[in-house]
């Protein structure tokens, strides 16, 4: 008879429909029980169709079947809350206050670096009223899902995102909601998406110091937060105001990034800083924070961005970028 | 005996303590009346301390007694809502949906090129946790006013702006509010803000499609929206759901503006498309509305912002924008 370990092995080469993770990976396996009689588990039916449950059960039958001993197995479902089967490593936000400073670019180029690094990753866009994990990604609707949970939409590289653009009939559709919505919108996106088992969850926030990172920062257990600004003393001025919610709500700022520090050209050799002199030092003294990185102004970046290939970026800031990061959060751990 | 208007003439050079502007253009004057006895005149008490009282009541007697005839003058206060005082010609809103693109920026150039035109002009900032405007035009508290009203505060060149970062103790503070309550303070901007006689009231909103550009399209009579963007095809995206939001609204879209459309290097006399290609024209022509500008970026025009003397930009941009935007506004009204 095989073990209860075996038995797990073999369910993980059972994929979730619509998704690139098994039912082990997402938490879907609640019990396995071997006894003489045969083999018994418990899978939850959460984000999960009929059409799903039943692939799911001949495809686990199919697995277990293939191991030496095993004549049946007895899969039974029960419901289960998403925020039950979550289990986060570390939820980590990223912030600036100001708008359109890179901050979902930021969001995405960590998503990328610590998947590189082999992480689980997920990508939680809380800008509900300006999304643009989704068109970075390349990903789109549908969203597959029960009346219990939805399922997250992967990457190409295996990223797992949620972003209100999935959800919209069309990308261009205006989100005209007051505050209280979008933050239960954003408290849904944590409690009822199946994460499932997660190294890091990023959290895109939206600019301002209003009703979204407001609800993300009361609800979610935000482990970490990553501040990010550009050189003009306009955007530093709006991003302390982002520090200061920061630290009056007690979060713990991990680092700060400087996006668009300067333009590289080719022609003449010369970085141009386009938006004044960098303030990355100056900004990280104040914030009591370590410089995370200095991001250019990189036309290629961009293009990849808008053609939805962020992940194919090979910037040597994606390296660095995930070292100090999973560093941190290893030190803090410690 | 002076006849009334000689009176209101000569109340013009009376002006509001702490302002650049007179008793009459902010429509303090409510009565003037002359008779054989004398001249008996109505001020309004709205956004004036005592002190302010006092003075201009003195500076008006002084100003009134240098007419021929006039032995006399009998001033009289009463309150007033600022709301019932102001008359605003045009309201034009300046929206983006994202952050980022330059919509402060527009705001304040349009403001300036409207001002150099001699039009009266004021700046409300509806932008509550991220606003940019003060420092741009190096404005700052205090802001004088009374229970009834406050008055906004004039830049170097008389432009008159409200803005959340006028009323706070320190402009690094965070406003953290929820949806409701940022709403509110919109609205008081505008009914409780002494603005006066404007040609042209410029709101610039945040971005998004939320509370705050909500409540700005539902409670101020908007004549018409600009739409600013990058040519980053992800912003395009975003900026079509505030589009979608102003049409689902039945707000007039008045133009479109590319900000960022371009970098001049001028070591090789080149022109860099940072964001991509330009997609000016086919925003405009989705939009149905006119392209009122192609902005590019300009290090110069950055470092002005950040250093509050938006004022003295000197690009051709800004007479182009004026002519456009006075032009379009007169043909609406025609």
């Amino acid at each position: 008879m095989a073990t209860k370990e075996e038995i797990i092995n073999s369910l993980e080469t059972v994929l979730v429909p619509a998704t690139r993770r098994s039912i082990v990976a997402t938490n879907l396996v609640r019990e396995v029980n071997v006894t003489d009689g045969g083999v018994h588990a418990v899978l939850a039916s959460t984000g999960l169709g009929q059409d799903s449950q039943e692939w799911i059960a001949a495809k686990a039958r199919e697995a277990v079947g293939r191991l030496a001993g095993v004549t049946d197995i007895n899969i039974e479902y029960r419901a289960a809350a998403a925020k039950d089967l979550n289990t986060v490593g570390h939820v980590l936000a990223v912030m600036s206050g100001k708008g359109g400073v890179g901050k979902s670019l930021v969001s995405g180029l960590l998503a990328v670096a610590l998947r590189r690094q082999g992480h689980e990753v997920g990508i939680l866009d809380a800008d509900i009223t300006g999304p643009s994990i989704p068109r970075m990604f390349g990903v789109s609707a549908p969203v597959a899902g029960n009346e219990e949970a939805i399922l997250p939409v992967p990457t190409k590289s295996g990223i797992e995102v949620m972003s209100i653009n999935l959800l919209l009939p069309s990308e261009d559709d205006a989100v005209v909601w007051r505050g209280p919505l979008i933050a239960r919108t954003i408290t849904q996106f944590w409690e009822e998406v199946l994460w499932g088992k997660l190294d890091y969850l990023i959290v895109d926030l939206p600019p301002g110091t209003a009703d979204a990172p407001l609800t993300v920062m009361q609800q979610l257990p935000i482990s970490g937060i990553v501040i990010v600004f550009t050189p003009q003393e306009l955007t530093a001025m709006v991003v302390r105001k982002a520090v200061k919610m920061a630290q009056q709500m007690e979060k713990p700022i991990i680092g700060v990034i400087e996006n668009m520090s300067y333009l590289y050209v080719p022609e003449i050799d010369k970085k141009i800083e386009l938006f004044g002199k960098s303030r990355a030092e100056e900004m990280a003294r104040s914030v009591g924070a370590p410089l995370l990185a200095q991001l250019p102004i990189d036309p290629n970046l961009a293009r990849l961005c808008d053609e939805g290939n962020i992940e194919r970026y090979d910037g040597e800031v994606i390296t660095r970028l995930a070292e100090s990061i999973s560093q941190l959060m290893e030190e803090r751990h410690a």
